[in-house]
């Protein structure tokens, strides 16, 4: 029996232990093929299952109506900094709202790719801190991007923001699948696998009809979102083994937690359950202004920046990893997505109440 | 103990059962960290010392010297379609020889890529079943392209064009790792890892540092070689998994095998088998030039195509899988990649005799 640890690393992250238990048994054998998912072909009706099961369970967790496409492509969402201008920019200025790091190398990627890049909003000033409600909407600009959640400083948009007939575009990549939202402002989602939906090497983009209509035909192949469109994902060879393991993981969402507003329910739990604490005492600081606080990335600080080391050790001892916050800012991070139970924020919890004892 | 069949599959292919067996094992807890490899973050020891074990095995299998750069990208040969001519074209005229579907899609992109694209060899008057021997060498290429293999047609290049001080750069996609080559010509080689290195979702990419001094500073972030190559693969999220069975696959061929030359030993004994049965008969007849033979994909045809179906059937019966031709130009074909053992195509010659004689 493997002797597993508690998981808060910010991505990749924690899967359910049910997922990997499954693919730990079908690794020989897949579903009675006498092959792994690993050696079988993209083309076959094994892999084609699977992959037609990981679009209609996104469909429906999320509410997309039929104008909506769901596609898997490779590069991660950095790759998506450069293709969601060069596909979807369609001669217009773009909108950025700058959110911190992504945000902000999202940015850097649109004005690389030659675009009037504007940004219309920014935290900058409080070292992303917090969610700008001050937004300019531009109504001539080809979109507006924001990044609905922020992994470094440990903020997310509550809502979004409202831009008219501006399509909104979102980089997701933390918290897709973590709450409900309405879909219909959104030409275009998209979500690095590796948070909440499953392992590195494939990226969830889901496009509504009239974005295809505005890709440049003049695009390399596989840059052009309508090639993913047009072959369903199979114009080339798929991650396929990185979009089974999607397909168990949107399965487990479904059908062990019960849907998509459960699933908030329980992020809200969890969340409350690291807030309710660090806002009851002295020791811990978090650092996100509280009307911006993430439910997936819980940022906070000891009294000394000294101390993290020790607060590390220890939290290792007691079998909680992943907790240092993101090189570029120092500090303390607990990324808590759906995979991460109550059990083990209350875990967290409790070592934190030892910990702050201590001193 | 699940039940193996024997997969021909042109790709994603046959893996090493020792490869599968280890990924089993490891699947809840990697190496004794309590978590999966696909839970393991990207900056963590325990991958680093994957990612580098992977590099370094590349190295010492093929031989390459100091000046060689090994990177993993993603997106698939067919992405590197666009990157070969975005980075490397200089501003030059770019080469190719066209020896089937693989070439001609290469060709198609450095074109849209607006590159002077020349073709300076062909076989597509023969449907490219052979290698063409009359190729212009221009001493103003940038490059000159060739596929090392070309898995449909089943042909390969048995030794590589001379052109002279122009850099070779060649898709080995399919038989990459399956004997020994001079790597000194090469400006890049790149190779989509699920054929014979791994699983889908990784491209090895092979590069001479003259190469990435040819990287133009405006292009994406992800489309640019210079960026792999400063952050060791580490730029963002790499596709961890199946980077970690690359690493597996090729410590099989190190070290179960024995190295790349017991491993071509190991091939050219596995092709023989195949091609000494197909010459010996009348029955079955090999599509590709006898001079010019793949030694990974074996293509043949029957008396009568109308006999395809029962043949695949009756393979299916005898536990062999994946023996059907490409859908562009049909027929049969066993793809016979690191991975097949020997006594897989001698089971396979077993069953077309067995085939034949019921005729």
């Amino acid at each position: 029996m493997a002797q597993r640890v508690i998981n808060f690393n910010p991505g990749p992250s924690a899967l359910p232990l049910s997922v990997l238990e499954q693919a730990k048994s079908e690794m020989l054998d897949f579903q009675g093929s006498g092959m792994s998912v690993l050696e079988t072909s993209h083309r076959s009706k094994n892999f084609e299952a699977v992959l037609d099961s990981a679009i209609q369970r996104t469909r429906r967790l999320l509410g997309l109506d039929e104008t909506y496409q769901v596609l898997f492509i490779q590069g991660g969402a950095s790759l998506q900094f450069a293709m969601v201008p060069m596909n979807l920019a369609a001669g217009k200025p773009v909108d950025y709202v700058d959110t911190g790091v992504w945000s902000t190398k999202a940015i850097k990627e649109a004005r690389l790719c030659g675009k009037e890049t504007r940004v219309v909003g920014s935290s900058e000033d409080m070292q992303f801190t917090y969610i700008p409600e001050k937004i300019v909407i531009n109504p001539d600009a080809a979109y507006l991007h924001i990044t609905s959640n922020n992994t470094i400083r440990g903020t997310r948009w509550k809502s979004f923001p409202d831009a008219g007939a501006v399509p909104l575009v979102s980089d997701m990549s933390s918290d897709i699948f973590s709450r409900r939202f309405d879909p219909r402002p959104f030409g275009l989602i998209y979500a690095g696998a590796q948070k909440n939906v499953g392992p590195a090497g494939v990226t969830l983009v889901i496009i509504r009809e009239d974005m295809l209509k505005r890709v440049p035909k003049e695009l390399p192949t596989m840059l052009r979102y309508s090639t993913y469109a047009e072959n369903r994902s199979l114009y080339n060879t798929p991650p396929c083994f990185s979009i089974y393991i999607c397909e168990l993981v949107l399965k487990w969402i479904e059908e062990t937690i019960g849907g998509l507003d459960q699933m908030e329910k329980i992020n809200e739990e969890k969340a409350a359950v690291l807030y309710d604490y660090i806002d009851s005492q002295d020791f811990y600081r978090g650092t996100a202004r509280p009307d911006s606080r993430s439910r997936m990335n819980v940022t906070f600080l000891l009294p000394e920046a000294e101390m993290e080391k020790d607060f590390l050790a220890g939290a290792a001892d007691a079998g909680l990893y992943g907790l240092k916050g993101h090189r570029s800012v120092g500090g303390l991070r607990a990324s808590i997505y759906n995979a991460t139970t109550i059990e083990a924020v209350k875990a967290l919890v409790d070592y934190m109440k030892h910990f702050a004892k201590g001193r």
